[in-house]
């Protein structure tokens, strides 16, 4: 089953991904109806990243990272590597070397659902990982896994090229094909955001903004 | 059960609350016999906020965040809102727009036993959340719950009105009938640190300070 | 079996030490046959710390840190404390007093398997500490422990006298026989990663670096 | 704070404390409005038990068990023990010798928020116990708690005279006061339940029994 | 997004599904190649029960079962309910009335990547279930979710339709169309290990049976 | 550092070994001063087991089983395996081929800090295994580790021909060296404890067994 590498794989559009990229992920989640999160587990090395790119997926085993390598190669610019182990890991898969490398090749970050190392340096380089843990527990390469197959990182089913979107909320996917419509529907959230905003901050409630009292009666909140 | 906010409710004194903020977490906790902390699950979003207030305290079913809503309308200026989900839940129940009309209540902050989002937004605003995870998972409006009632929240009984302390360490509570002795031992505490520090800063060790060396050869300490 | 506290260990040379320190936690690692990390839950307290020395090993009970008194009578210029709980334990051991009093007798951090607190202080002191927890949760003076016996933190067994290596990346630690060896391998590991890391951001891949694609053909890896 | 023993605790009816274990915990946690589950990291150490009883409350330091032995002059017969630990631990504060001495004064079971051993015995001498972990770690006698003091055990608060109900589904707590009524409900939930159960054994939907159908059409649940 | 009912979903033939079933999750899961396993923290409420059967998928929103109620009119004789919570959750979705209706229907059980009640009666009834917790917890009926989607739970990927298999080791998904082929390679794996195990029985080792001696050596095995 | 195997290990006396086992967990732990638990995560595939033996120790790459089948060949009637991971891991390293092969050679069980997998086999043949998880997922066969070299596992320092203690309250290790020793104190507890036990089940109080109300009073307990 392992072993597969596609090349050639289709991406959205870079001005959608960039798109998706400002709008957030708490934004994108909402847009495309609440769904795409990988777990809360996936934390961010630094803070204030905030990117989108098209996902270069990785299915390794535990332990080993030959097929990273093999990845970077079938980085486009924009990129972003999605590595989900074939049973739960947590060793530094991914280090300094790797990352200069892929960010040679304009990848934009890293999402891997096990550990990171060198974070240091990845830091000072401005190469953002969203990871399950931080360990500089070194990796061997010894068996095949695949590249730019589907898998399940971190609870989300994801497919190579769908839109990554990831900030220091965490980590969401948009379906490739549904890419533009949930930018639009974000980018119309995000209008619609701010007029409330500005309502808010002026002191206004939301129980009479979004009108819930009468709801709220209904169902028997009872003042004291 | 649920369904209930209990309004007008009584607060310790402002100068009590804002002389415990300035102590800190470990010596409130220390100056009241060395109860009331949350678990330490509860991490802040980011780092140096030191606050305390009045709790308005909410409990909500999970993955539902309508009682904040009902709650911000109770806040009073210096309050926090601390809320407690009905069953274990990590969902992003609050963002900028809810911290956006907090605080323009005079809310100084929130903490919540569940997941919370837009944190680079919060970061921004200096909104101060402490949290058991960062998710950017969306919430409803189905259910009610209740605000002002008792709850326990990450291993600690809150009630209303009882003075919320937290920063870097994490969260104590007191309550609100203990704050101004809790802040008077607390502040004695601190001096008599203060003393303490400048001789251990200077060298001397608590082994003498303290005169620990008769009592641990008496348990019987051996040095080899 | 406990009360001991053992006096005048050896220690590795300093300037094995520091060398250790300047290559970091995930270089000595891999020097060393990639043994002796701890455990990924041992997190710095702030960003940035990248230190080295002498393990003064602590065996204490769970919520007792009569034991880091005794220890820090064993300090000398450039050690490091490093703690382990009879059982697992969050509570506080460690907090400012403490950290001053070591810090004056050249202390350069701390390594616990349980709790630390007043961390704003202690990062004010540039007094790093790696930790399981931050957890304000006072400790008592009760009951005997061990200093400078062998111990396991973290799951590594550590004995007085190894050298601790710890940064953003976690810790890691050295059999004081092996200091040099493994200073002497992981500086030349630094000298072959500078190469490679210029390929490699010129664009070069490590699969052709390391000569990787015979052996992925020979195991079958297809490209589709 | 702690160091206090609370003497003649009240206590609710038998026959309604006999009532709620014949209901079991899912049952009365229904019946009082779903509130008063403890953490599902409660469990039974072995499967079967289903008990009921008046809690005598323990709040204990970690790895000192000291107070249980103060607490067991307080059983009356028919009580549970319930014993939460002033901070995380998981320590085997319960072996064989203290079940032999609860059960000889009429206890029914423990539940503790830390940790159980000799659960072989336990087996064996049919004292049920509920526990975050199973653990031989032997715990001290150096420092003071308190006795039917009010608690808060895996997440519940808990008053000295609540009524604990625990099965294999876990512990649920009865406010003493509510016990009686909360009984009523539960017994009429049952009789409900049982006519339900009938129709559904006999293949009828609970779709259809609960008239769900236009409600989920009106929300817009589509058939495919 | 959610509000989606997919009916008519095609199944593996009954004798494939008898025959994984047979095979178990350990040998099902060798035989696809390693892949598949839900993760390990889905555990049986009792030991004993292996079964296989078609999955109807349930996607809820967390502390929300409506949408069993809805699957379980989709259910025909040997199906399995596979359900996953949008969100992390271990309220207890479902007890022993859901168990009838189900079990009316034909259907052989639950797998649940969140809570299950009443234990006892469904052990009792023969209705094994995985979960990831064992919680009293009552859900709502509020929200829409949908049946018969493709899902995540615990890790895996399953469509409807796809084959569950599930016994004391776990859960394994087998993709539907694979199923046959699947059986007939884990019964020729079957056929193969009896053999082996015959020669282990009699005392060989695996080292000779599997020739692994040479390629130990070559790899620089020393034996000391 | 890897790729080693000692031969010829020293063992203690199988009479000690015995008595041991029969002692059990916890009364050895104490016996011993309160060491030499391995971490509560540790647990049995089914209950009723209370074995001891000799280590034979294994370190092994995450995912990879090789070494076990090395370790096979070393094990002579008495032995008890004894595996941890280089890296965390939750795989099913063991099964019943290896089970069964082990089984032939004498050794009465296996203690892993990963996972392990066919257990309803195990069960039927009375193969124990202690474990941190049940897991099918399968290893490989790729990279050398070690046999009987001291391992961490489950935070237990152990050392081949170590005695490994097991039952129903987790695992202990007693060194070598001290078995005997602990033999003798461990059955003197026990004569101790029957005493205590005796008294204990006709009603009198560990106050006044072990004298505790003088020292308790000292202290300030004070009775409500």
């Amino acid at each position: 089953m392992a072993g597969r590498v596609v090349q050639n794989i289709a991406r959205a559009e870079a001005s959608v991904i960039d798109g998706l990229a400002h709008c957030g992920v708490a934004t994108v989640h909402e847009a495309q109806g609440r769904i795409g999160l990988l777990a809360s587990h996936m934390r961010p090395i630094y803070t204030g990243a905030r990117i989108a790119g098209s996902a270069v997926t990785i299915s390794s085993p535990p332990g080993d990272n030959w097929m990273i390598h093999v990845a970077v190669e079938q980085i486009k610019p924009g990129d972003i590597l999605v590595l989900a182990p074939t049973s739960p890991c947590e060793d530094g898969y991914f280090g300094d070397l790797l990352a200069t490398s892929a960010q040679a090749r304009g990848c934009r970050g890293l999402v891997i659902d096990a550990g990171v190392r060198d974070i240091r340096d990845l830091t000072q380089m401005g190469f953002p990982v969203w990871s399950k843990a931080v360990f500089a527990q070194g990796t061997i390469k010894a068996t095949l896994g695949s590249v730019n197959v589907p898998i399940v990182c971190a609870g989300a089913a994801i497919e190579a090229g769908d839109v990554i979107v990831a900030d220091d909320d965490g980590v969401c996917v948009v379906k490739r094909a549904d890419a533009a419509a949930v930018l639009k529907e974000a980018q119309a959230r995000e209008a619609r955001e701010e007029v409330k905003r500005k309502r808010l901050a002026a002191g206004e409630l939301g129980l009479d903004i979004y009108d819930m009292r009468p709801r709220l009666a209904e169902m028997g909140l009872i003042y004291e």
